[in-house]
Order: structure tokens, then sequence, then C-alpha cells
């Protein structure tokens, strides 16, 4: 029987109000240890893409990642709201500790190939030092991860957020119970996106796949929910979706199952 | 007898040419470890400042850190560059892992009081977190620092990285035998400080003083040699300035002594 884990990602809306990412901060900081926090930063990164000049370009809700735009999530996602998330949970009695993969080169990427489409410095995950993950866990710190790896040639790469979370939960259940928290604004996976009484409160591969067919659940939530099963594949013991809520009541949200 | 530790500042125009912080990070890289290495980045983050339209307003070569000004830093230090640097340090084979004050709640530091000259979001050390460092440290990771800190409360504070450096220096003597290297663009401290030639190889506090009194040691260098000798004051067994060489060449640059 493995300790258990919790790997909580925290995205959208979430990161942009204060208040909300506070109390939210305030929630991971009280779950018990081990712990892992990622996220994303997006909105914010193309707010300062904007201020710079620099345009930005997305294909099916990717970032398209030139060297500026990469300058502009380094400074963003590792910079500006890592240190500050950090620095709310040491505030909070959580001995967090902000990373990016490159770090001790803890996540390794490859840059994506650019057919059929040129996704610039954008890098799939092919390695979670999992053994060095463990050391800063049992030496008591919280690793909160930015959704940038590196190519272990000195590039950096831009991750998705929930990719992230999936590989390190992945990877960190050969030695954990993990359960993996996705946290966004929505109550959880709906029927329909704009009603939050619509959840849909557990929701089994099968029934997925079906409701991906009807086309009941669609675009942003489909990548989600893909990294959801492969992270379920690969021994994650428990996903969950939902608001800020689940991680004070995981009767909250939808559970799911293969 | 205790284990030896290198702390290296690397800051100036060092950090702005590539080539020449390419081989500065080769050199760090090959040092026996354990090792810290810590950076400034005023330069880059005064070049964001202007692209903003954010005004850089500097006291005695320090800045004043309005809010804006924060943001700046955080995202120029704890992001672009100390991203970069850890990530070629990595492809180096250093296991570097990039910090600032605030992870962990290694540097804590007060906010400097608003009188005589309220230089904004700044801060004076008041504790180094030692034991968790010598945690990571025996953990096989290179701490990787940027110049900033925190207030224990959720707020980061800008610190000048020659004083973190040498804060740091002196806390971890307590558990090391430490030398701390300044590296910048000079081949030390110079008579002259337009010719390398004009090198002083040793310098003690009285001729310090001395030379101090005399103008010949003036301006930006003052703060830097505070700094090197309160660290030598703190138990820091070898203080050494120069540039680059001087992390393969210990008789190169200039050696400080009480």
């Amino acid at each position: 029987m493995h300790t258990k884990l919790y790997v909580v990602k925290i995205g959208g809306h979430v990161l942009d109000q204060k208040s909300t990412l506070n109390q939210l901060l305030e929630d991971f900081a009280r779950l018990p240890s081990p712990k892992i926090l990622v996220h994303g930063g997006g909105k914010r990164a193309t707010a300062l893409s904007r201020e710079l000049g620099i345009e930005t370009q997305m294909y099916e809700g990717r970032r398209i990642t030139s060297t500026d735009q990469l300058e502009v999530v380094t400074m963003v996602y590792a910079g500006l709201l890592n240190k500050n998330i950090v620095s709310t949970l040491v505030a909070n009695h959580c001995l967090a500790i902000g990373l990016s993969g490159a770090d001790a080169d803890l996540i390794r990427a490859n840059k994506r190939p650019p057919n059929p489409i040129d996704f610039g410095w954008v890098g799939d995950v092919t390695k979670v030092a999992d053994e060095r993950i463990q050391r800063l866990l049992e030496s008591g710190f919280s690793p909160v991860f930015c959704a940038l790896t590196h190519d272990g040639k000195g590039h950096l790469l831009n991750t998705n957020a929930d990719t992230v979370a999936s590989a390190l939960a992945s990877a960190m259940s050969r030695r954990y119970e993990t359960e993996l928290f996705y946290c966004f604004e929505k109550k959880g996976v709906l029927r329909d996106a704009e009603n939050n009484a619509s959840l849909i409160p557990q929701l089994d591969r099968e029934t997925y796949q079906k409701l991906k067919d009807e086309g009941i659940i669609h675009s942003g939530m489909l990548p989600k929910l893909t990294n959801c099963f492969e992270a379920l594949d690969k021994g994650v013991k428990h996903v969950l979706i939902g608001d800020s809520t689940i991680l004070r009541d995981k009767t909250a949200g939808t559970t799911l199952y293969l």
C-alpha cells in the first residue's frame, strides 16, 4: 500500500480572479502532504503578448509558440504566476517550491514535429524524473509546476498544463497512490456547458465515448478528458474534475472511471 | 572540517552576452558540488520595462521597485533568466534547480522602511533557511537563486543579487566551508576602472578603507565590497571577485581578506 499523493491542476479563470485563486491556494495548503500543484496561465500570457505587440496565434485552443511567445510564457508562467502562487502558499504554511520541467531535469519533452501543424517551441513529455520528485516530496517540499518543460539540450518548451499534470500523476503513481484533481471555473463535466446544474457526477470511458459521439461533450473538454483517461490507464487511482470546492468535498465535481 | 561549498554570483554584462554566459555556465557546471549560483538581471528588466512603457527609477544604482516594476523583475529574474540558466546548466549535466527566496521559504526579507528613500517593494534579508538549502544540496541539486525574496506574508520583494549571494554564503558557512565568487565583466577590483591591468590581486579591509578614502575605489564597487567583507565577517572562508576566469583559476581576480 503506497502513500497517498495529490496532484492538483489549476487553470482557466481560476487563475485570473485573485479572490478565487487565494481561496483555492488556501485549500491546497490545507491538503495533507505529499502534494503537487500544476498551473497554467495562458490568459495572462496572451495579455502580456498584446502589451508587447506580439501576436498570439492559437490552433484548436493550443498556443503556437514562436521564439517571442516562448519568452512571454517563460516570464508569465515560471516568473509572475509561479512565484506569486509560491509566496501565497508559503504564507499559508505550505512549503511550496516553484518549478519548471527544466529544473533538476524533472520533465523532459521532445519538440513537437512541425507537421501537420508547426506549433513552434511546444514539447510533448517524454520523461518524468519520478525519483527526484519523490526526493523533493520526502524533503517536505510541495512542488508547484508551471507548464514549461525542456528538451535536455538547453531549450525550454511550452507544454499544455493539463498534460503536465497528467504526465506527473501517471509517473508518480509508480511510487504513490495518486489522486489527480483538475480545478477550473465549472462544476465539472457538464451536459450543457452553460449550466452548472447539468453536472455529470460520474463518467466512465464508455459513457464518455457515447457523449462525445453525440456531441454533448465537445471542444475544450475533449483534450482535458483524454488526459484524464490516459492518467487512469497509467495507474492514477482517482481523477476528479470540478471547481475549487472539489479540494474540500470529493463528492463535488465529476469523478472519472475507466 | 566542513565540506566545501561554492557560492557563485554572476551579474553585469556577463548575463547579456550569450557566449560569455554560456562559457560561464559551463565552468559553473564543472565545479565540484555542492554549489549555489546567484544571478542578477537588472539590465534585462530595464529593457522590458522600457518595452512596456514602465518608468525605471534608480537611486544610487538601486532600482526603486513600484508594483509594476516588481512584476517586471519577477518575470525577468525568476522566469526568463532563471529558467534559461537552469536549462543550460542541466544540458551541461548540472542538476540545477531554479529558486527565488519565496520558494520553500528559503530567504525571508523585510520590506525596507520608506525613509529616507522609499525603494518600494525592496527587501532586506532577515533569514536564510540554511537547513532546507542543505537538504537540497544533499539531494544532489544545485540551487540557482534569482534576486527575489519574500516577506512571509505572500509578498515578493526585490533584493540586490550581491546581497543575496553574501547572505546565502554567510548563512551556509555555518554548515560548509564556503567560498564566495563574484563574477562580472571586469578582472576584479581595479585601481583604474577602465584598465584591467590595474588589478589589485589582494585586498584586506584596511587597504580597502584607505583606497576608498583616497577615492580610488568608488561608486558601484562600494556596496559590492561591503557585501564581501560582511560575508568574511560572518564566517565565509574566501571571497574572490573577477571575471569568469576565476571559476577556472583562483589566482585570477581579487582575493579579499579581513
